[in-house]
């Protein structure tokens, strides 16, 4: 493999060019909406959609998403940020401006089975998903004729504990050289460093295939089948350094029996591994997700 | 029957005195939110939950559910109705100020079978409905005993399509007697006359047992089995005058196959019926429902 | 509480006299099949259902349940059971004989919570479980009148871990007199002795408040919102000295978000909990279930 | 396009040489299940699964699905069936044999959604699908690269209602010429012809956008948006010539709201649209199937 590509630049939608999310974390207080939508009256922006949540009324805290269009946003854009500084300032926020147009870059990392990969790439190619496919990344060849099909960038990395730190600066700098703004662990079955998490903090996406917390850990579906459970599962969500345990996305269920056999487990579980895999990268590139320590508020 | 009962006066929760919910539709244009959260600001009052829909941003019509929080609410409470007057007619808004303080107070309407009402009265007395139940109205005595158990008056009230201007006479001066907000359909096998509807428009909840469309109509899941359904539903709505074709509120369904016969599917859908009607009759409540047209805005 | 009832005899049902299910399980074999239903055959038995499962054709586990419908049934029975012996020794079955007519007897266990008791009230006075309810047994006294009402025995016993076998030798007491065979505990919160399980053993079921093996032990809701779940569940199981391991009957899920507070997960729960318990008496009753290690085989 | 291949034959699948299934239809009436494990016990033959059903114990209609597994099954076959003549007239049966090694073969038509065809491809490629897929059609050339690519002949044949019975001409030309055995109507946009289906009764798998029996016709998506229903659906079924009324072997939904317009309706329902398919398409090549009158029985 070699790193030899033109420093690319995301693609523009104009599309999308008046569209915009503010998402914002902080203490509750009376009358932040009021002041929230008094700025974004201010700059003539019409919001679009507006969630909200608050831990606690009283002393908790304060999440919201704001969609809003604006005419001429991209004449506009410097200016509002210039200004909501202050307001952050003042309410102690943790705030995230993300413009539609600017495209998010996505790169899928997987191992061997493809279910996950081919959904997301299915998924992309109708235009369900807002982002683009940067690369896919994998420690098997497998799955290169599919992704060349549609241009999108193949590398073969082989992975093993052994040379994880080799492989993990290899992959670094390909995320830099795409401008990656999400990366997705499409069934990708290699430990990540912390030194590798870090770099990505709440930009990983995972899927698990089970149920957490149920049956963290290696191999949930013959587990699962030992166990005897009458549901099977899959869990989506951030990647922490704390194996299966970051903030959960989204889950499903299907309902098993005792006919079903830890093969036929993992092809109903496959299925959704999928759904499951794919609602949270639309969900991440909608910008519908906060994370608060190790939950996520998905504002639907 | 004789009514003859003392004028009741509603009940006021103290530990919610200070709870509101506006609810407000209007065409959409940009600044709404602003107004809008600015008003409550100028109260002191805080937005504890705030949920917004627009059918178009361009020139569609805008919905939104604020519930707020506000120190001292009963003093304040007609002053902000003044003033939100002016804002209504300049935004050409419909709107309304629910109080929480102000349980509301319901009337179930019952025939022969009691596991809708069973419901009701099991979610009543969990403290999950935010409501009263004021009267229980059954052209069947069954229901008496566990009814009058929890110190809600029952009446029986023969009826049939001969009779039923002057059924429909007794239950309305019954209505304002208890002084009813919601009356709701729990399996109640009579057609109800325009008339009757005009007095509690988007304040009746029924529930019919199918997923609507489908099975509009008599005895649902004969058809439904003669059709060779795999999933069986129930549904509740708003009633209108068109038989089965309010705005609906809530569906669900279950699974079934070949073994199930009409009693079987009775029963399976005897249990989606109660859930179906508990869920409405919930949000209903809560204020969460907004009618447009033939369709629902229900905000979660 | 004293024990001084006459000692009673079960209640023997004539509309399903003459139907019958045969349980077995024996080592996978050619001809099992075969051999049954001459079995049944010879005594014009004709079988209503049928449902088989083997874990592996070659050399695995065979399970098989027959619903059986034979005229002159009682008149029959006896040779049947002696006949059937010579064909058990032969194929090295473990198989049971459980006769329609002879409805089985439950108790109820509950603590403070009655949402589970109320169901299964329900379900019994719906005629949609197939047993009688012999006794009901708390460590509250909150559920008496409910109870009473329906004419079934309740018994007060408090509990704590210092009394515990004082208090099973009772409850064991309560259980012969009143010829149990089938224990609920429909949200018991006690544990229950090695002692105690091994009198019945595979005839306590329990639930869980959580979708097992997710959050085994105590505050499962508490938990499950600590850990930002976007499913919550239920699982129903027998009972055995391991805590939450027992063989699963039954599991369900619902939806919850971030929204959702500890209690609201209570409340949501408790609907799961309800169904999921009630399907697996159902199931248990009708003979459906056959144990196999630490998993269950359900025949629906 | 012409039509010019060389008569195919079947491929045998040698894995699964000694397994059959044994449909069988019947006046119901004592001792059939011990006739038919008498009669494969004779050859042999060892039931591995077997199901049952029966309209009603007394005279009703009685069905059975056995499969078999059966040392040198293809030495033995012809005897078999000859035997079974005997049995079926006694009992009046309706019978098939299906033999596992003779692998089905599929014809798939498609419009110009690709949603359906992409999952039935991706189960065959996988294997989950006990099927070869002889031929594509389709009135649109969109799906030719994704369908050649696997070596699967593919055929543009436009139509429309002027060129009916042309265009049907052809179908039916390649479908003698590949052999096929069963047509799956994967969002064919086309009207087939009662000629037509008499030819492929009970053969031909349609999927329907909408929960049957509502929505029946065109553009279920944009009537169910203007019904305002909260869940859409999916349904599978055979084609018979009465539109969307043919027995219903599976069905699905999904949750919506009043945020989904008809484009995410379209986008959810494909989904449903495609797993429903592919369920019914599994079942109907495994042979878990019966048709009686206008319902099915699926044997799981």
């Amino acid at each position: 493999m070699s790193v030899q590509h033109m420093k690319v630049t995301k693609r523009i939608d104009p599309k999308y060019q008046n569209e915009a999310v503010l998402l914002v974390k902080c203490p509750d207080k009376p009358g932040i909406v009021a002041v929230l939508s008094e700025f974004l009256h201010t700059f003539d922006a019409n919001i679009i959609e507006s969630s909200q949540y608050s831990t606690n009324p009283e002393n908790g805290t304060f999440f919201i998403r704001l969609a809003y269009y604006c005419d001429q946003l991209a004449d506009k854009a410097e200016q509002m940020e210039k200004n909501f500084a202050g307001i952050a300032r003042a309410f102690d926020m943790h705030y995230e401006f993300h413009y539609r147009a600017q495209t998010k870059r996505a790169a899928i990392f997987v191992s061997k089975e493809p279910h996950c990969l081919l959904e997301l790439l299915w998924e992309y190619q109708n235009g369900d998903l807002n982002m683009d496919i940067g690369v896919v990344i994998s420690n098997y060849e497998d799955s290169r004729d599919m992704v060349e099909a549609l241009g999108i960038p193949f590398y073969y990395i082989p992975a093993n504990k052994d040379i994880r730190e080799q492989v993990e600066a290899q992959q670094i700098a390909l995320m830099e050289e795409f401008e990656i703004d999400v990366l997705i662990l499409a069934r990708y079955m290699q430990i990540l460093t912390p030194n590798f998490v870090k770099h990505f903090e709440n930009r990983i996406i995972n899927i698990h295939h089970s149920f957490l917390p149920a049956f963290i850990g290696a191999d949930p579906y013959a587990r699962a089948f030992a166990r005897g459970v009458k549901l099977i599962g899959a869990t989506s969500h951030y990647v922490t350094n704390d194996l299966d345990e970051g903030p959960i996305i989204e889950q499903d269920v299907e309902r098993v029996d005792h006919r079903s056999d830890v093969k036929e487990l993992r092809k109903i579980g496959s299925k959704i591994e999928r759904r499951v895999l794919a609602k949270a990268v639309k969900w991440h590139v909608e910008n519908r997700i906060l994370v608060e320590g190790n939950k996520t508020i998905v504002f639907h």
